[in-house]
């Protein structure tokens, strides 16, 4: 079974906080979200802290541990969480995440005693500055999307743009762990090779064609030991939660670069992480039912149970904002550049790409981040790239104020987007993964 | 200036040590070497301690650091080294692990006033387990023999074996840092997707085609902040030391999973490495001047410098040995499959790798690895994998006892050694790299 799927008391729609933003239908952290990130108060170099938000709160989870009474339970789950480890939490597994999930919830409820206790733990997000919200060790960086791979490979191989084993295989790379960054941080311009049409000998230069991609990332929560691999029926269960990732790429270099080994340098100078890590278990009533599209293969039995068919998928509709250094000049508000929805994009689930990503001994840990790859929808104005939206840079894109785009401009602020919705649940969000490219 | 040509009182081949066995001129580890282990009395479970080979023995730093009186900059220095942390040790940078090298090198050699508070410090190396010797942040794997690239061009892409791109970028790709394990642990064969010729439906099982690949490992010393690249004449002072690394690989599963992304599950089972970390201060002696052979085109200026061209190379001998399970019982040596020469195989020089891995941006830590890929020579019996030495599996070996191998035997146990001379140099090693294949 999948621990990830269940309902309980903290999913209940009639729950309401006494927190009062969180009780806005609008927010993005309800009392049924409580996504984790790590944070102090901006500028002070206090050490960092773990928190949780709550309308337009965190709840500073140190302070808020000290200020309340704990079972032994309860004390043992949370003592990583008080020193700002939210690797060591998350290597304790599903019962402990559960156990203070719902710990949370009850005392962040309106009516609940701790009120009284918890309120001054709070800090307003806007006072915060945020780290990475935990140590990745390795970042894996997938492929999932089927319209994503097929609009890349008609421009990358036009004679050969969907390779055979991609229906087959979650095809995926290593990527650059020490270059993430968390959102809010400047991304500079990467300088590099390219080779220029026409020429024989390669140029040496600023990114001409540098992109963001719409991706979301997966934490893995517990890991597995090396040589033993991590069942489809067990993959969810290793999973901690999700974020939002912006995979800077820098077309023109990747072009050039990225055979016969993949795509290096072209990547690996910055990946943008959203600071709030929202966890499997608040996704649980977004859960969807995972089909291959008619007259796709079914995937070979190592990538195959009746739960992932159930419910494998996480219904996650997906935003990417623009705003260039003109718009931010003029006041103007960031323009939306495409949408698109998770199962719309991904050909595999996350437990697949656990499975997949174990399956030859390779050993997960806590921490470690699977990219799902851009999550292009299936119609052109969901693409997750600008190399796909302006056609390979051959159609720019005309923005309200009248600039126009093809790749990204000095100045111009990439802003990712997440938010669940369905029937009978409260609505949540993933705050923003925001990042500006910088000369 | 590169620093590590230098060279200084630690490489007089005069030199000789109160330690009998480091005078043996068979020693891989001579009073000129001194590189550094991270390691602990086998079986005990005593923390991890960073450890200095001399001939057979291990000098055990915390001891020693305690038995003796330092100057405060000797002290600042070795405090990393006495907890344990190599990478802290590293980051510290090229001035201190020179001030620890030359007081190594006095302490130990022969009428030193230290040898009676010392002598007590020393482990016989057959005495201790090994971890990996720092904590490997981030693993870039390179591919800089440019006969081991078209050998293997020619079979993965017979109409197109050898890119445009590979005579001007130094090709590389992200490896994965959580499966590096240290020589002596044992490697299980992995499972996983392949395509049998004919095939249009993948098959799934235990990988068919188990190779190794003779690689050495970088060590980086001093990391780089996230923006700002390391100029070629800088990169050397950022290297701290070079290790032997075996980079198991997986052929079916490689074959059919690398495009476009480069290989994933193919390689990220287990990567080994040697525990001895041979510093590139102790490498001075066998600099070597770096040249492109004839009708090669020059490298990019960012990737081109004087220093790099009059001493960019290292003169390294690599050898593979192969012991099968049957020789093992039978009590015959292993047998060396081939041998190759750094400077034979390489087309780019570690200061390029360093200069070009950051060129874009990306930041290197203290601790990170950066592999040269297979390191073949020109000629058939110095290719560094049985891929190539078994023409892709068609033509077998055979051992001297009979038996035959295309690819690698569960029991196989694959041994790297590295050995390095130059006239008027006394002779060192790396110790061995050795990993053993299990069903």
């Amino acid at each position: 079974m999948n621990p990830h799927a269940q309902l309980d008391a903290t999913h209940d729609p009639a729950l309401r906080s006494w927190v009062a933003s969180a009780n806005d239908g609008a927010t993005d952290f309800p009392i049924q979200n409580l996504p984790y990130a790590r944070a102090r108060r901006a500028g002070t170099g206090e050490p960092w802290r773990i928190v949780v938000a709550i309308g337009d709160q965190a709840l500073d989870l140190a302070a808020a541990i000290r200020a309340a009474e704990h079972t032994e339970a309860q004390a043992a789950a949370l003592a990583p969480l008080a020193c700002g480890d939210l690797n060591a939490f998350m290597a304790r597994g599903p019962a402990d995440w559960q156990l203070v999930r719902a710990s949370l919830s009850r005392a962040l409820a309106a009516g609940s005693p701790a009120e009284a206790a918890l309120a001054p733990c709070l800090v307003a997000q806007s006072a915060l500055e945020f780290s990475l919200p935990c140590r990745v060790g390795d970042y894996t960086d997938f492929y999932t999307s089927l319209h994503h791979a097929t609009t890349i490979g008609r421009m990358f191989r036009p004679d050969n743009p969907m390779l055979p084993n991609y229906r087959w295989v979650p095809i995926g790379y290593h990527g650059r762990a020490s270059s993430l960054v968390v959102s809010g941080q400047d991304v500079r311009r990467p300088t590099g090779q390219t080779l220029p049409p026409g020429h024989e000998v390669p140029q040496f230069g600023p990114c001409k064609r540098l992109d963001y991609e719409l991706e979301l990332g997966l934490i893995v929560g517990t890991g597995n030991a090396q040589g033993e691999p991590v069942s489809i029926g067990q993959a969810d269960a290793h999973l901690f939660g999700v974020v939002l990732l912006n995979d800077w790429s820098a077309r023109d270099i990747q072009a050039w670069e990225y055979q016969p080994l993949g795509p290096f340098l072209s990547k690996n100078f910055a990946s943008t992480l959203s600071p709030w890590v929202v966890t499997m278990a608040a996704l649980a009533p977004f859960r969807a039912p995972f089909t291959r599209p008619e007259g796709e293969p079914q995937p070979l039995p190592y990538l195959d149970s009746t739960a992932n068919r159930a419910a494998g998928a996480i219904d996650i509709a997906l935003h990417v904002q623009l705003e260039t250094a003109a718009m931010a000049s003029a006041g103007a508000p960031p323009v939306t550049l495409s949408s698109s929805r998770w199962p719309d994009a991904g050909y595999w689930t996350a437990a697949q790409l656990v499975t997949h990503h174990t399956v030859g001994g390779c050993n997960l840990q806590p921490g470690d981040l699977l990219g799902t790859g851009t999550l292009s929808g299936p119609t052109p104005d969901q693409a997750g790239s600008l190399l796909e939206l302006s056609m390979g840079g051959k159609a720019p894109i005309t923005l309200p104020n009248g600039e126009q785009r093809t790749f990204l401009a000095d100045g111009d602020r990439v802003v990712l987007r997440g938010r669940c919705s369905a029937p009978g649940a409260v609505s949540l969000g993933f705050g923003e993964c925001s990042g500006r490219i910088v000369a």
